[in-house]
C-alpha cells in the first residue's frame, strides 16, 4: 500500500495584507523563522515521506510561487485548481489524481495554515493515522487537536468509543460553539478541535464522494483522467465553475458511516491575522513581536513588527501597533483593528485597482 | 553695482530622518508640493535674479546632490565647505568668492530651512533690502520676520528709529526668550524674528569680518584667491578645521556699528521636525497631514504621513503618529516624541554603522 500526502494550499489570506496578496497566499509568507507555513508543512511531512509522495493542491495561479518555495517537488506533484471551490472539490480532485496513478494508495490531507509544534509529535500521530486508515479500509480518519483553551473560532469533533490507543470513533462534528459551550467541550475532555486534516484510502474517499457529492466526484475523476497538462487545465477550467462550494466536512465527514478521530496533542497556532503572530514567534521584554531583520524600537511596547526584507523599522514611543512592511506598501494598524484589514484591502481595490491587492 | 544671492544650504537635518541623511540634508527633501526647500528658495530668488547670479554654499559632500536639484546652476556657482563651521565661516567664504569675482557686488545671504509664503512679498522685501544696502554702503542689512505668535524657539531683533519705509535701525539682537519675554516682544511691536538672512556689500561684510573675526576673514580670502578647483578644495580642507565655530550673528551682527533691519511680513515656517509639517502642507478633515502619492487612512486622526516615492501607507485606527517612509527605512514615532529622532539616529549608528545614517 502506497502512502501519499496532499497539502491544501488554497486561500487568499487577505487578513495578512500587505504581505499576502491575490497571487501570494499566506502559506507562502516567510514570517516565522524565515520559513513559510507551506515550507514548514512540507518539512514536517518529509520526515515520514519522500518528496515524490508529497503533493500540493492550490490555485493554478499560485503554482509558480509554490514551485519556487518547494523546489524539491516535481511539476507532476503540483495539482492546480482554476478557481477555489472549497475543500470538498480540492479533496476530490487530489484523491482522483492520486487514485489514477495508483489505486492502492492511502492519502493524507494536510493544511498549511497553522504553526504546529512539536513537529516530532505531529509525525508520530500522522503515522498512527495512516496505520488506522490502512487497518480500517472503509474508515475516514480525521485528526483532532487536543484543545488548550475554550476556543470559539474552531469547529469541534466529539469522540465516541475508543477503538485503539489514541483512536476513537467519531460521535459528531460540531459547528463553532459559543463561549459557554466551548467551555463545556473543554471540560468534558471528549471534544477535539476539527483540524481539517485527514487520512483515507483514495478508493474509500472517492466512494464516499460518489455517494454524497456525485457531481463533484464525477468532475474530479474526469479531470484526473486527462493526462496532458494543457488538456487537464482546460477541462478543469470548464468543470470547476459548475461545482458546489462546500467543505469536505459538510459534504462528506458528517454523513459518512465510519469516521474515526486520532488525537493530536500539539501546539496549533492559527496565523489568521497579524495579532496571532506574537504567539507564533514570541515577544521581547517590551512585548514587541519582531519578525524582521532590522528593527529598533525605543520606548515602544506591545507592537508587532514584520518585514520580509531588510527594510528597517524604527519605532519611537508607540504602543499596540501592527506594523507590516512590504516592498510596495506598509500597514500601520492598531491591534484592536486588525479585523479591518479586509476592509482596507477592499478600499484599496476601489481606489487603486489591482495595484496593491 | 552687481547683485548676487547666496543660499546657505548647510546642516545635516538629523531630526528629519529617515528622509534626511548625512549626504542628504533637509533642504533637499521634496516634502512640500514635490519640491525641495532648496528648490523653492532658488525659485524665489530667480524671480529677481538670473541664475548666473545665484550661488549656493554647502558641504562639499552635498554639492553633487545640490547640482542635481538645481541643474540651472553652473559648477562655479556652487561653493563647497569641507566641514561645517557655522554661518560666520560660510558667509566669509561666500563673500570672499563673490568679491574676488567682482568687488562691486551687493550680496544677499539666504537660508533654505523655511517655507516662505507668499513668494511675491518675499521678493518685494528682498528688493527693499538690496536697495537699502546699496544706499547705505557701510550698513549690514538684516531681514526681520514680523512675528505671528510668541515664539520661544527663535532669536529676536529689536528695532530702533525708523530710517525709511519698512527699514529701521537695529537697537539690539536678542537670544531666544522665555515665554513671558516672547509675549512682551510680540505685544510691543518692536521685535522681529531673526531671519538669518542678510544683504550687504561684499566690501562691507569683509571689512567687518576683518575687524571682528580676522582669522576667518583671512582664511576665506586666501581660499577664494585659489582659482583652480582642486587647489581651492585642498586649501579649504587645510584651513577650515582651524576656524572658530561661530554664527555670523554672534561674530559680527551684534558688534557691527551700523545694522538696519528690513521688515518681512511673510509666513515663515520652519520645517525643523516632522510635527512642523502639518503647518506647511495642511491637514485633511481628520487632521492627517499627508505628503505622499499614495495613502489610505481609516479611522485615523492627527497623523503625519510622508513618503517621497509611491510606496503606499495604509493606516487603520492610529492617532498622533508620524510615519515617514524612505526606500530603506520607515520611522513610526508618536508626535510627542519627535525630539527623540536624533537619539534614534545615534542608536542606529551604534548598531548598524553608516547603513541608515
Amino acid at each position: 500500500m502506497n502512502r501519499a500526502a496532499v497539502i491544501m494550499a488554497g486561500g487568499s489570506g487577505t487578513r495578512l495584507w500587505p504581505l499576502s496578496r491575490r497571487r501570494r497566499p499566506k502559506q507562502l509568507l516567510r514570517i516565522v523563522g524565515g520559513k513559510s507555513l507551506l515550507r514548514l508543512a512540507f518539512e514536517r511531512l518529509r520526515a515520514m515521506l519522500p518528496a515524490t509522495d508529497i503533493h500540493v493542491i492550490a490555485l493554478t495561479d499560485h503554482l509558480p510561487a509554490i514551485a519556487d518555495e518547494l523546489p524539491e517537488l516535481s511539476a507532476g506533484n503540483l495539482i492546480g485548481e482554476p478557481i477555489g471551490r472549497d475543500t470538498a472539490a480540492a479533496v476530490a480532485l487530489a484523491a482522483a489524481v492520486l487514485h489514477e496513478r495508483d489505486p492502492d494508495t492511502t492519502m493524507g490531507v494536510f493544511t498549511a495554515d497553522h504553526l504546529i509544534r512539536p513537529a516530532e509529535r505531529f509525525v508520530e500521530v500522522v503515522r498512527t493515522g495512516f496505520d488506522a486508515a490502512e487497518q480500517h479500509a472503509d474508515a475516514l480518519v480525521t485528526f483532532g487537536i487536543k484543545p488548550t483553551h475554550a476556543e470559539t473560532g474552531y469547529g469541534y469533533v466529539r469522540r465516541g468509543e475508543r477503538i485503539e490507543d489514541g483512536v476513537w470513533a467519531v460521535k459528531a462534528f460540531k459547528e463553532k460553539p459559543d463561549a459557554d459551550t466551548a467551555r463545556q467541550y473543554l471540560d468534558s475532555g471528549d471534544y477535539y478541535w476539527n483540524s481539517g486534516m485527514f487520512v483515507w484510502r483514495t478508493a474509500t474517499i472517492l466512494s464516499e464522494l460518489r455517494r454524497h457529492l456525485p457531481a463533484t466526484h464525477d468532475a474530479a475523476v474526469e479531470i484526473a483522467g486527462v493526462h496532458d497538462v494543457e488538456g487537464r487545465r482546460r477541462r478543469a477550467a470548464e468543470l470547476y465553475p459548475t461545482l458546489e462550494r462546500i467543505s469536505i466536512d459538510f459534504a462528506v465527514m458528517e454523513k459518512a458511516s465510519k469516521v474515526v478521530v486520532v488525537e493530536m496533542a500539539v501546539d496549533w497556532i492559527d496565523i489568521g491575522s497579524w495579532t496571532a503572530l506574537p504567539r507564533a514567534i514570541g515577544s521581547d521584554e517590551d512585548g514587541n513581536a519582531v519578525s524582521l531583520e532590522r528593527c529598533l524600537a525605543l520606548s515602544s511596547r506591545g507592537n508587532v513588527f514584520v518585514s520580509e526584507d531588510d527594510h528597517l523599522i524604527a519605532a519611537i514611543g508607540v504602543e499596540d501597533l501592527v506594523v507590516i512592511h512590504s516592498p510596495d506598501a506598509t500597514l500601520i494598524c492598531h491591534k484592536d483593528r486588525v479585523q479591518d484589514v479586509k476592509e482596507m484591502v477592499r478600499r484599496l481595490g476601489e481606489r487603486f485597482g489591482d495595484r496593491y491587492g
